[in-house]
């Protein structure tokens, strides 16, 4: 059994910090770099890839809203058209930073209120997915299953890893359920064990009304900017391991 | 006789336009394109390359520091190493817009007071013909003559096409005059169209205080952004044709 | 019979421009100043403040998302706390400026998305207009009509002018038509001459449906930044005029 | 004995934060809050001005250069007339949150690059200065001794405050000594400390080179953005109050 672990890195900007980099870079085997446009800037970006690099983990875009202010995490409604040229520039940037360090970019996904409008809209998902495509077609685009990025990436011959969160509560139709809702965030860290245990062994996730239902997972998402994130990122990977499984980049895990 | 003739472009932002940049593409042979640092976005970006594509013309990125407010006119003094991400930034960023284009990027150039400081300083210009050097060795740069800037490509072993500015004086040592001094900008279309014969014919161009000087330039930059600007680059290149001269961009006349 | 005529101003940035302010000042008599949020920057602001005073106009804030790339016009999802907030930083950049110049602001509205999305929810448009007021009691506040705005004005206590929008349909509840409908947007010049003279003669306009409705307005806004326009805000300016109406900025109109 | 201390405060921005703004808080008497340019934005800069109330401490501004990325630290070569544009739009933008909180601006002072520049060089410091008269004549401006600002403040008959850096190393003409400089900052927590006893009992520091020079402060600037920085102001205040001094906010040390 083997699978992905990632995470968000490379948030902070300018002289600000966010998360441990350095020790989630320790326990993952991805790296969603942000690109400038919620968070990261240049020489943070070059950072992280060079880290990543001698971590020997991949290097993935991490696309957001320009919107710095709000890291990425307010709904903008903009025309999908130019968003798309949003991913291409922050896709083309962060690339650009990463040939100078030899590496290449093997997968993306959309951050914060981009990701969930697109999630939620195959209108707004489609031209992304679409750029992204344009970029690279060899870029693995980390989605949610059930999203309405999944349909496009399908439709446009993208190859996606459906990503996990672990920490967050799945509806009986494989939706995350809103932020908004009671339980929509697991704290508990027993319990979000427990959901990766049963992940990895049965193949399912106990949703939110508490039925068990079947999840496809090649990848597991690990914050790294709360209190005690890298501790439990660190039990998580031990928990797989323990279970006979191998954590492996994306890159290795989905066939070209 | 051929010789390259291009101007900046793509210098709008968000809702804002400046020059006259779809007749200029009529005649010159290669666009220097913003890259959302002192001014473009990646929907302007994304524009001015599928535009200079129809015209078939080059398509280089232009390079400056991260300064909308000031157009990128304003010295800011920050570590080279640092600028260096910034250029690396810049132009991965035009290159992922260009590339879902099918555009590769043929050269580059530094704009405005971070091409003035690179000009000047070997320091500052060795990281940063180092960044392009890593971005992409095939990249011509485009420098003004006798500059720290050629310097740096020289001793990297980067390719530079040496740029004649039609409209601004030159002194004896072959370095354009302060703006702060009189005759520093050349403004007088007739002066201007001869000084455009003199290198054409003879190679020379005479200098702020009179001499004659050898002059080499594989390249002219014409201004897009003033009043009558488009006038003058369209008898600029009259005169270039009446000589029995070519206009051909850069990528076809520096040899790989 | 007195009216106020008012324009967006000062909407460049850095080197660029918008509009003709310096003709329609010459022409209106309340200037509503862009804050440095969707557009403007301290430079233009100042000397879009001084040309007021010179020309004896009302100076205003005009208060935008925080979204220059998109010009304030696109909806962002924000805690309307914080918000109002910006609103806050906004006007008192501009009185800040204003203050050096011996200049008041004497009224304010709402720019593009920010104004439309507060002109449709009260739970918006109440804490945004109680950063006016708590901001200064005596800010007028320029508002459509039958909006949230309007409301919550006046349950706030805060004065408002009804700004009538020469060129935008009405429907019949006196709401502005969407853009997105056919009609929505007056563009001929001579039935937008005679909406203006149906308002002040009759006190009423023709909705989108053909039904005539009672309108009140303390105020014309009069658009400056198309082709034409300034040629347009002359014709209403004399329309009220040879009517024997009287242009008068807002401060003078609206008793404090 | 009465002095004042302030820190620089509120210089996080959107989801990040920098030092410990509230612990700080209780130690010092007057608060430089950053106003968007260099760091904070208008949350924070509301949240920063209502904990300084509740805390009763003065509420000052902190202008620097438009430098999100470089955190205001690096030099920017630009038109002094309009960086004073820039101040007063910065001052105005705390004093609009300010006064929806019933505070009011008492001082100001000058960030990083800005005011290392303005130090060195009268034809920008008292553009400067003049913006801050023409805001408000009555705010106090925070300066090194010795320094240009203080010659502008003088000659426009401003207020100053002369401000104490205890970790900073002074030469023999009492100007600070420059970063580069082995020795430059201060880091033994005893020999601050040390330093801090003798400008109180003494009316003196001892310079780099080991003199003993008169140094008059109203003020004494204490860092909160480093490790250790809180415990070592709580310190200073400590020793303060045992050598029978008082510390007390600008605005009622310096009279009207």
């Amino acid at each position: 059994m083997q699978i992905d672990l990632n995470a968000d890195l490379g948030e902070g900007f300018g002289p600000y910090r966010m998360g441990e980099d350095e020790a989630m870079m320790d326990i993952v085997s991805s790296a969603n770099i942000a690109c400038g446009y919620h968070a990261g800037d240049p020489v943070i970006m070059d950072k992280t890839v060079r880290l990543a690099l001698r971590k020997g983990i991949d290097v993935g875009a991490h696309v957001g809203f320009p919107d710095l202010l709000g890291f990425g995490r307010r709904p903008i409604q903009a025309d999908p058209l130019e968003l798309a040229k949003y991913v291409l520039y922050q896709m083309g940037a962060l690339a650009g930073i990463a040939k100078a360090a030899h590496a290449r970019l093997t997968h993306m996904s959309f951050h914060g209120a981009l990701g969930n409008m697109a999630a939620a809209s195959y209108e707004l998902a489609e031209p992304l997915v679409r750029a992204v495509a344009d970029f690279d077609r060899d870029v693995v685009i980390s989605v949610s299953t059930n999203t309405q990025i999944e349909r496009a990436a399908d439709k446009l011959g993208m190859r996606v890893a459906n990503t996990f969160l672990a920490d967050r509560a799945y509806d009986d139709a494989g939706n995350l359920v809103s932020r908004k809702l009671d339980g929509a965030v697991i704290k508990d860290r027993t319990a979000v064990l427990a959901r990766v245990q049963q992940l990895l062994e049965d193949g399912t996730v106990t949703t939110h009304s508490g039925k068990r239902l079947k999840m496809t997972a090649q990848s597991i998402l690990l914050h790294g900017d709360t209190p005690g994130a890298v501790e439990l990122a660190r039990t998580v990977r031990s928990a797989i391991e323990t279970a006979g499984g191998r954590v492996v980049p994306l890159s290795r895990l989905i066939a070209p």
